[in-house]
């Protein structure tokens, strides 16, 4: 294990965070809001201890697979805890698990809060809210990797834990550039929602936070009703970026690189697509009854739709209220999240495609047992490793999954809160059903559950095994196996 | 396809349907019921018509792994609809599809009911509702295995097909002497809790009926509170029985062969046995402020965990008044199952178990990726494609699940009431909670949730395939094909 090479990593990780929190002091400025004191205080301290950190440049640069894991998982523990201090010192969320919640409920992009009032926030603390969002979609190790001069291939083990989905694709072979392009890609698409939003005549301040909380596919608003308040066009901008943020990124370099065919191509995109169609058109005909225009049935069954299956977790209403039909289909769509590739979460579409690609393959071993074909995606051939590794995630899940819901359950809430709140933290949404609904917070968990979801958050965001990886006692006999290792080095180098 | 075949083995099912229902014929003449009039009129019948589709035997014996999914699931519709027919002809149960709900209930050992009045039905259809769980407990199919004489090898395909868990292991070599040594210790344990039943003051009646509902894991009560009003010496017999019929009958056949140490050796039943203990004494402190006494206590929780575990679906209580935590731990007990080998339903111990494994396997990778070690059971390594059926098991069972939840979930019922209802008929068991709990019953569905119910409780027994091959278009494209050949080949012959 190379423990510097982590240590390094680290450090570079609260210098970056450093930076990026002086987005929120320059809104202090603006405002002339006194919590700007306490974030400008945090921000050089990160960045004074993480030029510390950083400062010996290990010999050895080489970060294996399980290193990858490692640093990414401590990167994005590191990161709530530092996201957690300004909101906690200036007093603003006064319990520091309760902060810790929100600052990881930001970076994973989950959107969950713990707090009653947000309209009651300083714009500083909503701004660095809406930032964690736009640094946790995209990923700070990816950001690192487009900034940082990267030597060797091992890098990729670095994106390879952090980047959703299945397989990593790079784009370009140089994973510094793919990186770039990634960025390039997804700050574009920001910038335009920004702008969209503004043409509908809402303020800077609100239109770069809804397109911060838009981008990350995070959730967290600045208005108390999250988006019911929005003009109907407000709402159709918002949703049509969600579904375009939850968009396999691939597709757009793709369209980038004017090759069009291959981007229409994807069957991932198209299946993405279905879905949100098909959810839509079913939820508008169960939850037609209740409204009396046609008009608002589509954009609140559309909104919701794509605020769900993208994980993002706005609402511009309490779908809580609506009919059992429509209220399990959100939670399936919980589940299945948007394409690999976004800065969505959930399982992913493709991970579903190729589970049921293998479910395929099964009934025609049935039927021939000596054709043995294997599973294609998009015209090539899935290899076994990327199979196995999607049916291991689902077991991972469901484990996951199972043990979180009876940590919460020992609270005694009703079985829906229960259920919904962990497929609410777990796939990165934010709102869940019952007591956790588009009308309610997550503020009245006792520590324990709030530290389960704190767990889930993480773990869904970075697809468990990074997160799982901390608790297998073989990672702990490894680094035992290479402090020796490293002691001993220095001898035989004589 | 050998479509000559399935005829011939649907004409035998017929006949041993017929024979079979001369037990409640036998007890119409006991308690001199009217009902045994219809009875013996469908027995006979039954009798009759499988007799002559059986009269020819097919030329080819052949049975391919296609064959025996297709002919076991024809099998199990055939025997639903035969068993509803004395139900719904005495007038006990005036719906057909109600009937064919109630019979398919009995042979998938479900015993989910929509009888509001269990003690009001004759002792007849009691008796004949008992006997169903007795046959499909361990599969008429088995059953044929035992008594015809088989030729070749190719009959593993039907016990392939029908027999629970993801590895079928014939004990002997001999199939048929298999097939026998199965139903010898079945029989011979039902026989066993009749006689202790017996001993605690039942009634013949009484203890036969309970014996197959237990037997058979499928939970059809003589009594409207099921099994609330036994005594404490009662109650405790049915729940030790339960779990002996929920374990993998290689347990006892080891036993029998005084190969003890084989016997306890078994990973599953070791596991199975710590998850029902681990569950009851989680339970019990969780319910233990709702009792006055630690008996009742512990009595209740071992009770309802063993009947849940080994779908079962027996109750002493009203468990769905327990808290929260009881609760989902009851339900994740529904999905989890006794082991396979056994008679009981849900996912299986041993498919858990192997999907826990890899798992393992997966951070072992992670960690060593050049370390590829195979998954081992009980010191044997398990093959690729045992862990790939479990794997396409999962996403299948996931599949069917959700499809059924979304299809019940048009009614509107409450959440609860509808994710629960399907877990109870696709695992088998047969109470679920809040509109499903054990004070209530099925009746009051619409017939296209009750028809979704039946497909459930189908695909549930007989582990999904065979079920869900019947709506592949290959199956159909396969039959086509076989039928031109039939054709052709007599002139081949000439």
């Amino acid at each position: 294990m190379n423990i510097s090479m982590i240590r390094y990593i680290l450090g570079k990780v609260a210098l970056v965070i450093g930076v990026i929190m002086l987005i929120p002091c320059i809104c202090a400025m603006c405002y002339q809001e006194k919590e700007g004191i306490t974030y400008v205080i945090v921000a050089s301290s990160l960045m004074l201890a993480g030029f510390l950190i950083a400062l010996v440049k290990p010999a050895n640069t080489t970060i294996y697979l399980k290193e990858g894991l490692v640093s990414t998982s401590m990167s994005w523990i590191l990161m709530s805890i530092c996201g957690a201090l300004p909101m906690f010192l200036t007093g603003e969320i006064p319990g520091f698990i309760d902060a810790l919640f929100e600052s990881a409920s930001g970076f994973t992009t989950t959107g969950a809060s713990v707090v009653n009032n947000v309209e009651g926030l300083s714009h500083t603390t909503l701004m660095w809210r809406s930032t964690t969002h736009l640094i946790g979609g995209m990923g700070v190790l990816v950001f690192l990797l487009a900034l940082l001069p990267t030597k060797g291939g091992s890098q990729v083990n670095l994106m390879k834990a952090e980047s959703p989905g299945p397989v990593v694709g790079k784009l370009v072979p140089k994973l510094r550039q793919t990186a770039k392009i990634l960025y390039f890609i997804y700050l574009g698409l920001t910038a335009l929602e920004a702008i969209f939003l503004l043409l509908g005549g809402y303020s800077l301040f609100e239109a770069v936070n809804t397109a911060f909380a838009t981008a990350g596919t995070g959730g967290f608003g600045i208005r108390n009703d999250s988006l019911a308040s929005y003009s109907l066009y407000g709402k159709w901008v918002v949703a049509i970026f969600m579904i375009l943020f939850g968009v396999n990124f691939n597709f757009y370099y793709f369209l980038i690189m004017r090759q069009f065919r291959k981007s229409f191509e994807m069957g991932e995109v198209r299946t993405y697509l279905l879905i949100i169609l098909a959810s839509t058109a079913v939820i508008a005909v169960n939850i037609c009854h209740m409204y009396s225009s046609l008009g608002m049935t589509i954009t609140d069954s559309f909104f919701q739709v794509a605020s769900i299956i993208t994980t993002t977790g706005f609402s511009t209403t309490n779908f809580d209220c609506w009919p059992t039909l429509s209220r399990l289909i959100l939670l399936g769509l919980m589940f299945c999240g948007a394409c690999a590739g976004s800065t969505g979460g959930g399982i992913k579409v493709s991970r579903l495609m190729i589970g049921s690609k293998t479910l395929g393959k099964q009934f025609s071993l049935l039927l021939h047992p000596k054709n043995i074909k294997k599973i294609q995606s998009d015209g090539k051939a899935i290899d076994h490793d990327t199979v196995r590794s999607v049916n291991t995630f689902f077991v991972a899940f469901m484990t996951v999954y199972i043990l979180s819901v009876l940590a919460v359950a020992i609270e005694g809430r009703d079985i829906v809160t229960t259920i919904s709140s962990v497929a609410a933290t777990i796939n990165n949404i934010g709102p869940g059903l019952s007591e956790v609904g588009p009308a309610f917070n997550f503020s009245g968990f006792t520590i324990l559950s709030k530290l389960v979801f704190i767990f889930d958050m993480l773990a869904g965001r970075l697809e468990l095994f990074p997160i799982l990886i901390l608790f297998h006692p073989m990672l702990y006999r490894n680094i035992a196996a290479s402090a020796k290792t490293d002691y001993i080095d220095p001898i035989k180098s004589r």
